[in-house]
């Protein structure tokens, strides 16, 4: 008779620490915050060590809908920007400690298989005072870790879905450096630089708090927009599941939160991401006074072997030189943009509009590259199309592109509005 | 009795258009030239749709020696910077059309299995006016696409070697716009953004001239450090064998340089590559009018199947935040700085010496990203050291990085110099 | 005003075509079978060229327990072997048309993120004369892609998830064919093939069946172990979300059927992989007389941006001589058990016992080729275990491996049975 | 003034231990042999630990000509086989050590700058008794890391260059154990395994040797045909440059030889590589009693990061299922062999001829993977072809392969001679 080993059963339930309705408005959930601040309670303790699920919206809190009309983009409101679900504590994590943050999976929700890009002037890295960008949406439709878009035809993709935004609270004094010196820098460029500054205008914390403390975390909290030492909107599109962050501690118990999931994004995502509601599973390590062994001043990361790589690219180079022919001094945005506008007039060519140029640079699984920053004063930056991603030859040939090949380019319009040259109310940044 | 298929006898003997001496000087060598001008006469011409081979020197025309002493970089002469093989006449192709030029190879020559690799103050993109950066040189063996160097132990990588430049020869128009431009920035900035503009000192042509002609290259001709749309020093690290690169053509016939061969190269080259002589293999194709077809504004190319890919790697982000706490509006360069610096932060931790690990930055296949524009007002770079060239291991641990850690770094010192906190003469750029 | 770009709303969807209990034993569920045959009525109606999900049983239909225990390993029944679900009928494919099927999506329950691995004596393709195979049971956790064991520590790697089982159903003539062959080769070896022939023990179908029909199909319909020209269990572990496969259609309507869902697997799969009850994405194409056109003999299919891909690897080969010393003539089978033997070897001296490393060969995501077949009299394989799956360093040093590394393994004991050096009666192969 | 570091020169020269003239026939060079015998004289010492090039010729000695005929191949002698460079001597090393080799690069002679491939009756894996194969030749000229072929339009690719034999002197016991059991088969199977067996004829040792030691090496010295537990012509493609071979030590020195330089080969090989002579840089450590220590019963690798990687992949399945039907009990060379015969029907229904399509399946960078062992009577092996080689679209699509695409293929024909269906004298194995 055989003699088994007896152990003690064990079980590998993952728990969800934050559920959410991505069918419902941000601002009417619990366990969501649009703004960072050291006081905002945490909502769960995470288990050290052990794995755990967070569901999150998608960036805008549900604002966005999964229909051929772009009314609700001209709408949106980018005042609360990113819906964020936590914080969570990490116990036993103080100051000067470092997560180690394994992203074990992101997924979008079982029912709710679709994400969105958007285009508005205003928006993003790529705005072009001589060519006016259409307000747009297009949806993209998941199909496993598959996506293509009826907005967008000819292209499917492998995504690479990750959390755009994941960090930790800020201390009260590393808060208030944040405010200082974005407020100076809007300051000096006259507002040109758009950075947003706190303010009460859609901020929320879906959590119990007393009157006092909600107006000051109201008046105070750092805006979602820009990825900051504490990690936040940092949008690694190459933090894919079996990645890792490394993120510094500020405060006791660190108070991570995380949010703004994307099915894909490109290096460099001009505009927007495929943005998407979604569910994050995540596993966290503490490395104690990492900061000052890993000598850490801004976040990092480890890539994945699962992340999709499509080897066979089409690349596009950009100088630092300004389209009136002005060289600048090794200007990297410009850089980046000059190889985007160049391949986005190469997608133009083969019939695709401007916005959905547009959108591929930035939801794709685009590869960028800083190439030379040594050879003053040119800073070059190249931008990859992988080439396996459209259904159709988009290489060089000896023969060049024919006319033929700009005819390639057929389907369903992208649902677009023009807001007569102006932006349109929802935007808060100008050009 | 058997039958056989006769046809005629073909070889596919490769011409060599160039030769060059790695151990002679270039100022004494034929077929060199340090600036760029539509007037240098070709040296050869290529067969199109056919291989060809061009012998190269290492950019600084052979002023660098195989040994352990900084000397030769202390008095090096910037001056003339990239010497270059050829220019090619390239028959048929016109103003408007493209090159297609295929990267069949790139290797040392046989019996000269080093290049090398220098810091500088003045030179690169990491000045860092609380450091000093001391004057250095390391030598780096090749052994088949392997390298290592006995001045910076404990790592070897495969290669991916390529030409720094290939450019295409400038209308005259377009040489006075670069002129200009970088001119109109030198006094803008004065002085400081270190462009290199023309002069006679420095200035060599191999061939041939008549005085005047000579006086007049020599007085107009562009200097070769920066990248610009024909190519150029663009140094595009991915640009290995069996990639492809793509370049407008500006005057009848093209006149194609290459030089500059690197043995292996980062993505972004803070400083420089791991320099060599080298034989280049290419074809060239011509598409017609491929400036308006493929909507070209400077260079595009296509990766390669070969190359080396280094898929774990430990990744440092940078912000567009300035050390003294300064937020910019989307610097790029600032934010590849600060990425660089948490990494060369990094790799001093385990031992290395501030130039070592800086030199590990531009010469190692690195991967650098652009990862995320349009988060105003910061701009975000990743630089991504693969785990496996190190022969320790250089992953953060729960434990983050003992002391232990710290005594791996062993090996002969790097050949240096302390300039006194001074500029050495040979380097043309300051702060 | 803004004048929006009207269009239906359209949805994304994805039709469950079958829903499966992985609490409930498989004879219990509708729209599961165990048999291949021609007869067996669809269950549903697969919407061509439109996604839609299968939920799929483990192959045994969950007779095994997530516990420390290998009880249930030592009494599983094997004569149902693969629980199928399905069948699904393809409007308008025929007889000689290929079926594309996209494998958009393979993943575990959302409640049931665990897998199982199976060892045992006449089990799977290692069988040892010299060296008995305990039954054994180890339970493998998902967390997001990636997977480890608490029963083979120090080990967690990401997986590729596909389903072991897809086929269409054999014509009444193929389905004797097979039936034959597989007798003649029972008789010509007296056994010792260890074909599984048809039988009405373990033969289940779900649907509603007449009893002549029911008793048809139990008493002539061909066993799933082993692939065949349809598919079935092809057990490819390439075959995960981004591939494609092309199998050939026998019947109108082809009768597509899909299960045995494995998180991961190795090439050439020894034993089980690792076994678990999933639901599966796909897309189906039909190639209009597609087996002329593909000149297809037996299944097809394209592999996948997302393979996670491990590049580093050490590799064992294995030559056709076998362990007495005699050469055979070019067998592969035993060409390919040299190769893991000697991994298996390897494994047992860093402290994993002989079970551990057997399963990690047939679990992981490893990489085994067909090195040599032209060098007479032996055929080459070699497996190769990726090395970083690994959190200790398994690669061959210059000092080999110390006795210190033999200590690496530690963790709970392999839930074991030792059966006397019998076969468990569960198991119908024998020696 | 600076102060600079003073250290020794040193250098990187690499030693070439053997030089071989391509042009010339084997038979007339020194340092060159064709038999595997433990009392071959070593004809230099390798430098344990530090690089050295081998300089071979190809596989024949020389016997195979740049030209459009296939009269050499007809009468080509495969009696002598394989032509090495060496043994070496390794200094230190013992019976039970292993050997660990890195390969730092294999190329071809610069002014060598080809290959051929081979098909004839009775050579290779492929033999069909329904099919004649020709005797072809194929002549392919490399361009860097490409080739491309007169003889096999629209197709080219990086190669993978490495050395298909390289292998230890076998000590007496091991030599006459091989002996015996090859010539115990070839009595077994009556001639059919087709076993090269010990014999004088073909048989060369280009060094000075008293009459009667080289009479007992001509009369007992192993053939060089199969890879064998030492390694020798073991013929792996993925060992190119950037990978390491870990062979076992027999006799004191352990007499190291290389040769059957490959630009490019398949996994599986089924008849010859890119066949070309070339020089091969390697380094050679000991690894003491590393026998025992890494369990190690036949060669061991460890793949490079420099290997080119083809991603997408279409595969042709085969099981052990004869073209009769007959089932057999798990040929893996069955299995591979239908994978291959399916491949090569449809590249011929692109136009291809059947020696082309053959050709292509050994010698480009083919994938070949053993998919599944464990699924009794069935092996199932897959060979990928990589769609980036073709210059045309070699995927399956909804409409098949149209009538169009069999027009692809043009161009000269393969040289090729039809020997009345009579194996070609050369050739030693017999169906």
């Amino acid at each position: 008779m055989p003699v088994a080993t007896k152990l003690k059963k064990t079980s590998n339930e993952i728990p969800t620490l934050v559920r959410v309705d991505p069918s419902q408005p941000g601002e009417t959930q619990a366990n969501i915050h649009t703004r960072w601040h050291p006081e905002i309670p945490c909502v769960a303790t995470v288990p050290v060590g052990k794995p755990f699920r967070v569901e999150c919206l998608d960036y805008s809190g549900s604002q966005v809908h999964n229909d051929d009309n772009a009314d609700d983009i001209v709408h949106l409101d980018h005042d609360s920007d990113h819906h964020l679900s936590g914080p969570f504590s990490v116990p036993g994590s103080m100051p000067g400690d470092v997560l180690e943050i394994e992203i074990l999976d992101v997924t979008p929700f079982p029912d709710h298989n679709w994400g969105y890009c958007v285009t508005a002037p205003g928006l993003g890295s790529l705005d072009d005072e001589d060519k006016e960008t259409l307000v747009t949406k297009s949806i993209w439709d998941f199909y496993g870790n598959e996506t293509s878009s009826r907005h967008v035809p000819h292209v499917a993709f492998q995504g690479r879905p990750h959390a755009g935004v994941i960090g930790t609270a800020p201390s009260k004094k590393l808060l208030e450096h944040w405010v200082k010196r974005e407020s100076d820098l809007e300051v000096a460029t006259a507002g040109k630089a758009g950075c947003s500054l706190p303010q009460p205008k859609g901020a929320y914390v879906g959590q119990d708090l007393d009157d006092e403390l909600r107006e000051k975390i109201y008046r105070e909290g750092a805006r979602t927009s820009p990825g900051r030492e504490h990690g936040g909107n940092i949008d690694i599109g190459l933090a894919t599941r079996g990645s890792r962050m490394y993120l510094p501690v500020y405060i006791p118990g660190a108070s991570l939160s995380v949010g703004d999931t994307h099915f894909c994004q490109s290096d460099g995502e001009p505009t927007t991401a495929i943005e998407m509601a979604g569910i994050v599973t995540l596993r966290v390590n503490i490395i104690p006074q990492g900061v000052q062994q890993l000598c850490m001043k801004s976040p990092m990361y480890r890539t994945s072997p699962s992340e999709p790589i499509y080897r066979d690219r089409l690349c596009f180079t950009g100088l630092s030189v300004d389209k009136d022919g002005n060289q600048t001094n090794q200007s990297g945005l410009l850089a980046y943009r000059n190889a985007a506008f160049q391949a986005i007039e190469y997608l133009i060519s083969f019939g695709y509009t401007r916005e959905q140029a547009y959108i591929l640079l930035s939801a794709a699984p685009i590869d960028s590259r800083v190439v030379a920053t040594a050879n003053r004063p040119n800073f070059v930056v190249s931008i990859g199309l992988p080439t396996e991603i459209f259904d159709f030859d988009i290489l060089p040939r000896v023969n060049g592109i024919t006319d033929d090949k700009k005819r390639v380019i057929q389907g369903p319009a992208l649902p677009s509005v023009r807001v007569n040259g102006k932006v349109a109310d929802g935007f808060n940044h100008e050009h």
